[in-house]
Parts: C-alpha cells; structure tokens; sequence
C-alpha cells in the first residue's frame, strides 16, 4: 500500500511529517510518500493555490499510488477543490482519499465526482497528545481496512464533516447528495453563538433535512460567550433538529482530537 | 413620527437607552417608545424566542408607531425572524424598520415580505466613540429622509449586509432576491481565512452572482492570523469577485462603527 501525503490547506510541520513516515515504515504494511509541496508556505497556506492543485493532481494521476492522505487542515482546499476534480484522470479512481477538518471541502467535491473518500486522522495529528493512535488508526484503515479504526455507530451511506466547513460548503458546487446519509458533525474553536448560527443556516437546507439522521460529535476548544450563552451544545443541536423535523441521532466519535475515528463516505 | 425600540437580539444596555431617549427628546421631531422587551435577559439573548417575537410583532402591528428601531445586533434574530412575517398584520406596512449587523436577518425576510427596511445605525452605538453622530444619523433618516444620512455611492435597489450574516441567511427562507442589486458588505471580529472562506461561500451563490455589484465597507477588528494571512480583505474580496464574475464596485461606507451610514432596501 503505496500512500501519497499532500498538503491542499496549511503546511505540515516537519516533526509531525518525520514521525508519521518512521510509524509508517516500522509496520511493513504502508509506505508513505510525503510530496515536498507540504512544506511550502505562501501566507496562511502550503503553497500558492496553482502548486496545492498541482501536486494534488499530481498524486491523483498517479497509478502506482494507492492512497492520498491529506497532510492537515486549516484552510485553503476549498479553493482548488472545483479544479481538483475536473477532467479526472483514471489513475484518480480507485484510491482513497483520506483528512478532514478543512479537508471536507475535498471530501464532499470527491466523493461527488465519484471517487473513494473518508472522514479520518491526518498526518499533522500525530504531535496531539495520543496522537499516534490517531495516526495508527488511520493507516490501520487505508492499509487494511480495519473495522476498529470506524466510528462505532455508522449506518450506511454515511459523511462526517466539521459543522462550519458543511456550512459553507452548502450551495457551493462542492455540495454532495445528502438524502438519507447518516451525517456525522463537529466543531472546533467556535462560540456557541456562532454555533446556533451555523445550526440554523445548516437546517434550513433543503438537502440537509433529507438526512437519515444528524449526530453529534465532540465540539472542542468552545471559545467564550460572554454572556454566558445558557445552553450547551446538545442541547443546540437537539433544538435545531427539532425545529426543522430532522432525526437526531446520537452522539459521535468524531472530533478535533486523538480520539477522531474513520467515516467513509457512501456505501 | 413615534419610533418604537425593540431587541430581537441581545440585551440593550441601559445608559445606552438613556442617553438615546434623551437625544430624541432634545430634537422635537421624533419620539422613541422603548419597550421594556429590551431590557429582559436570557443567556445569550433580550428575553427568550417567545418573549422577543412577542415585542417584535407587538410594535409592528401598532398603527401608533411610525418606526421599529432594532436596539443592538449580536446574536439571535434569525431564530425569530421567519415567524416575524407570518400573517403580517396591516400595521406591519408602511413603517420603516432600521438596524444593521445580527438585525441583517431581519433585513432580508422583512424586505422580502415587502416591508420597508433600511441598513443604519442603532441605539447601542451611543456608547461607541463618536456614536452620537451614528445615532443623529439614524434619527435623521427615520424623522426626516435626510440624504445625508446615506451611503453616498448608492445605486438603487441597494442592500447592505454583515458578511457572515449574509452567508448564514443563503439557502434559507430569509434569502431575499439579489437580481441587480447594489450589494454592501461589511465585516467586524473575524480572521481573514474566515473572511476570505466566506467569501468563497457567498460567491458561489448564484443569487449573489447575479448583484449589480459588490462593495466592501470597512472590515474591523480582524482577529489574528498565525501565520500572516499574506493578503488583506480588499484583495480577498477582489479576488473572489474575479474567481465568481462579480463586478467589485469600489469601498463603501458602512461598518461596526460610528461612521456607518444608512442604506435602505430596495428602491
């Protein structure tokens, strides 16, 4: 198994990049191949958008690699992320792709142009706390499809997406299809506020409301209310769902930690 | 010409209200009715749903009143603004309706159910530096149709909306029609890689691409970006107007602040 790492957002630090390609060789069962494009800066990005869109399609026109794994999130793919998939080349299908956080911009756009995606632990994880069994958990997952590595609870066709990134991607032509998946949120570093905020404009969407169910995962790194906003995420969610008739389902083992787990995409 | 104050948002301070009232007192063309709504407190919120819906469509439907003044922005008017224009009474029509920021929500459903609704300054803004002139700007246009009070590049129909409002609004009930529009953009408190994946939401629309144009009015306050963002907002939003086919109309003068003008809705 034959792993490409690119980076379509914000540079990979090199420690985190040295530390997953050393787990990667002592297991036998992966090679990594981390493209030089993931250390390059340009502003808040890794790279200007025309050398991100290249080595991404790079790696997706390559057939003797099996996987790209996205190096890390922050920002940026949703700017090369229409041009990733057009004209795609035949190499490009039958690999997964793997990241999330600001990588769902890639997730929704590939797995709508039909390609092998999955919500799941990146490269840059690795210096979290724990972060090694989030990186083991996703090579565990692209090497051998080991059914630990999957969030828990999944009912097919499920998506995992960050609360904010499926916020802006609605509308965009990065949406995918949302009718009867198992759609899987998190956030990160938000106000409650804003949180409600994107709730509302997320259930007012025709295509969100056609999920099978709506399930929380963890929202991590909540930035101060002042006032206190007085009611917590749950409770949040579940007033959103109810508003607009969409099923809460649960909670979810998803998050911007050690713990995230894999969601692949569709069936 | 009787304004009445309500506040579908957050709470009003209460030496802000003073000094407001005071100031409408000392001109003798205008009357405030502040309703004690404002005034109420619920976590985050003036007052729960219930209670700011209840004031809301209390004053709309008074044929006393000549004006409804949004008190302050910050959070919560989308959770009550669809139900605003439910079976609007007769009252609802031919008062004008002024606010900006969070109010922006409110903006868009009541200028589409045919309301008439002006962009400007509100009571809270006394306690900004300078807010006095925000204020004697606002009272002029409600008491008086001043023109001085306007943005002074407006070309009818013009809107103008909170960035992140406007994003929040898309694809729900509240969008209204943008079809050559002169559109106002305005942000406040945020980092540039959210202004600029906002941007990427909001000119994805195919309503926003069908504006007059898009102006950028001031984006204050903007939270740091580590790295450097590496470009400012004005070459974001250029940017994203090239990316969509948007014709960027040049700055505009509206913002979280005390120089903000009036922009009302429509022709």
């Amino acid at each position: 198994m034959r792993i490409a790492v690119v980076a379509p957002s914000c540079t990979l630090k090199r420690e985190a990049a040295d530390a997953v390609q050393a787990m990667a060789a002592a297991r036998g069962d992966c090679d990594l191949a981390i493209h030089p494009q993931c250390f390059l800066s340009d502003g808040h990005f890794a790279g200007p958008d025309d050398a991100r869109l290249a080595a991404l399609r790079e790696v997706m026109a390559d057939p003797a690699l099996d996987a790209v794994w996205f190096a890390r999130g922050g920002y940026g793919s949703n700017r090369i992320a229409q041009a990733a998939v057009v004209d795609l080349p035949d190499a490009a299908r039958g690999k997964m792709y793997m990241g999330y956080s600001d990588a769902g911009f890639l997730l929704g756009a590939f797995h709508k142009a039909g390609l092998d995606v999955a919500w799941g632990p990146m490269p840059q994880d690795v210096v979290r706390d724990g972060g090694e069994a989030a990186v083991t958990r996703a090579l565990d997952w692209m090497a051998r499809r080991e059914p630990a590595s999957l969030e828990p609870d999944l009912r097919q066709p499920a998506m995992a997406f960050n609360l904010t990134v499926l916020s802006n991607l609605l509308g965009t032509p990065l949406e995918p299809d949302l009718a009867g998946v198992d759609l899987l949120i998190e956030e990160v570093s938000e106000h409650l506020y804003a949180t409600d905020r994107t709730m509302f404009h997320l259930t007012s969407s025709p295509n969100v409301r056609k999920v099978a169910r709506l399930r929380l995962g963890r929202v991590g790194d909540i930035l101060p209310n002042d006032p206190d906003f007085g009611r917590d995420e749950l409770s949040i969610i579940e007033d959103w769902c109810t508003r607009s008739g969409i099923a809460y389902g649960g909670r979810a083992d998803i998050g911007h930690d050690a713990q995230n787990r894999v969601v692949p995409f569709g069936r």
